[in-house]
């Protein structure tokens, strides 16, 4: 059976009563929800919520921990000892997988949030606590972290845990030759046109590459894509890529 | 076999670089420590140093979950709506178990902390949202709370859940006639003499009594009884306590 | 000359990245701006944004200080000891003033929030530790509560403290016989029909009464009016109540 | 009359239930107190309990804020905005002042804590962004930060703000020719021999230098000295310090 691009998405990143996203109407359209665990964001209602929001639409379930940090949403980066990275990464799947068993479910993957993703991805440190904290959790949950050209260090990394990887795409997001984001802080490092983001969701899923903002290819080995629920225009996005994506697997297995 | 009276300790309740309690010299004494999941006090390093220490010491580990409380220490009763308490037991019975998975120990019991506690043993409400809460999470992971003279309601309202219970009675406090503790702000509620402290928690192990207050008997069916760690005397006390159900029960092995 | 009817809102309830309230919209609409403290809602960049706002509108700022509980905004109650009140009180108050002192404003008035502000208006010994907090910051803010149709009992409270007090109706609220709010679990309690709430705006205003539920009179000494900038209909309220307010007010000094 | 060295302690670092320091030992030892302000230690009612302490004493109580982190107890860098940082100086700052005023005290100056002062001694955006938050709120408060060799950097960027300074030097540690503090990390970095710590105490007393680790002598212009009131043995150096310094300015003012 050919493997297929699975679409990834942040959600139940809700607190008490504020609330964030369209996580009802993204969730139905993914195949994978990075449920928050209460540290950047969420609370054990919302953490229930989303869980049975994710149960009703079939929807696979993810840790998304983070660095305690409320007010700054896992957004910037903490100096933590390795050993507080492995012991808050097993504290908050357990929380969430506690409130997954305790509804029939189970989570299947763990993809670090915000300043704890990028620390994992820029220092090797932080990555092997990460996987240290997955791994001793339960070695077949895979980690999800950022596809680029080259992941051959990362996945020497994994080796010494044993542990699995998943590698996710932007579907929003320009890369440059070495398959690393443009910064943010570059002119058209973030699509904002739909069809351009149609285009690199595509393309990724039919030839495993996308177009560099210099017009080269690069080839990125992505098992899933990372799209947003934020507001009505990411949520009308996923659509088309959920539409586009359906039609691409329905026609191969014709 | 015969049934045995269990000793039962809150413990890692320090928090960051605060320390409190003796665990390391209580640990050893007693056979179930109660571990604090982040709400009222510890934090994942220090359920993970707390889950290794009971680990070494062959200890059993239960969840001692309360309020979102730290600076009150979950001491003071917070009105919750009964699906918040669902979720925040949920959370923190999974929180510790993760980091429990992470090092090869299970939870074997829940028991709340502080003012959750209270409010359980008060309000048939609060109470049936912990039930709801460990039943759903896991069903053969018993409810610890307090045994009184009578404790048919309450065994009444855990059949509803099919949920185990264990009672516990307390080494230092006085009872009344109603099997209920003496309110802290009555003369004489609280035994500081060792001796007395020691002869209430063997009359319980033989003969499954407490003398009142007021000097007659009253009957509570124990499974556990709670000692402390907190300082140098409680630790003591929970030495003699240990060497006198160690020697009372290999009397009865003979 | 002519004593006003002041319109006061609850604002600055925004958390980091979660938003709450059309400040912007609301802001220049009322005469007192509640500025939550960081216990049930903002943080110091949300306050510092929120007085800035206050400052450009020419709006009063008052300190709305909370009990420490972010994920429940304040609302559920908290058994605190009455020293606790005290201190927390001035610790939000300080830290809010702080913020309005680096901006060249200054507090005029503190009114607690939810369930302080519940508990306050219940138990006299958390109305005595409110006003103890507020008076040893500074003799001359006022505390503002509930008016009802006796105020004498709170009043003489007051008077222990040498405090000032403002009274506090509501637009949008059905109130009994005592000059109490109707509970919200009562049909008919809160008022959805714009005119309904207008009416009651001004009858305040102009006769300082309001219509029970019952169809009867209450007399209510209210300093200001309560009003809601949540969503659009209510800013769209608080805009009618404005403009009635202040054509009410111009016919008067003509 | 001439400029003396005062001595500067840490203070108020307890949390709810959770103790830390011999606070009443050192207090009437130290002229300074830098009391926290909930953000990486305290809370309303050890502020208020630490602020009667130094009113009882006599002693000038600081601001010691810090970045949001109670667990990592502020020794953890986090990456804020210099904004966030403007804030949340201001909101600890009027915080501590609030309690403070209650109590008829007012705060004399600012050091910031841990993390936060070891990234303003690094980066000067950092150092920007916490003269603002004091200057903007008082601009005669001043701020205290580490003395080294040469203070003219620094010095220059206060100039910006109008703001005053105040140097402090380090009882127990090893300085290097810079005037640097040698890192913890290296051997023989920090002092635990009382007589070394009493020498470095007044030779800087008496002429302003310190003997570095390579046996050079170093000029440090320090305003006051940073004791610790840690534990017995850190209280008994502070006694003994206290004492030579109160003879050194005794038999100057003879």
């Amino acid at each position: 059976m050919e493997k297929r691009l699975l679409l990834n998405c942040d959600m139940g990143e809700s607190f008490g009563l504020w609330n964030m996203g369209l996580d009802d109407q993204v969730m139905p359209l993914v195949d994978m929800a990075n449920i928050a665990c209460g540290f950047h964001a969420s609370d054990p209602v919302t953490m229930t919520r989303t869980v049975l929001m994710a149960k009703h639409a079939g929807t696979l379930i993810g840790a998304h921990p983070s660095y305690p940090d409320l007010v700054g949403f896992g957004r910037r980066s903490l100096q933590c000892h390795p050993q507080e990275v492995v012991s808050m990464i097993q504290y908050q799947i357990g929380a969430l997988d506690g409130i997954a068993r305790a509804h029939g479910m189970k989570i299947s993957y763990v993809k670090p949030h915000g300043a704890m993703y990028n620390d994992m991805m820029k220092d090797h440190g932080i990555l092997r606590a990460v996987l240290e904290g997955v791994t001793q959790y339960d070695r077949s949950l895979p980690l999800m972290l950022m596809a680029t050209a080259d992941n051959s260090a990362v996945r020497a990394i994994a080796e010494e845990f044993d542990a699995l990887l998943l590698f996710e795409a932007f579907a929003d997001r320009a890369y440059d030759e070495r398959g690393f984001l443009v910064p943010r802080s570059v002119a058209g490092s973030v699509y904002h046109d739909e069809a351009r983001i149609l285009q690199q969701s595509l393309q990724l899923a039919k030839e495993g590459v996308v177009m560099t903002l210099e017009g080269t290819q690069v080839t990125l080995e992505a098992d899933t894509l990372c799209v947003h629920g934020d507001n009505a225009e990411s949520v009308q996005a996923v659509q088309h890529i959920r539409a586009a994506l359906d039609k691409l697997y329905a026609g191969k297995e014709a």
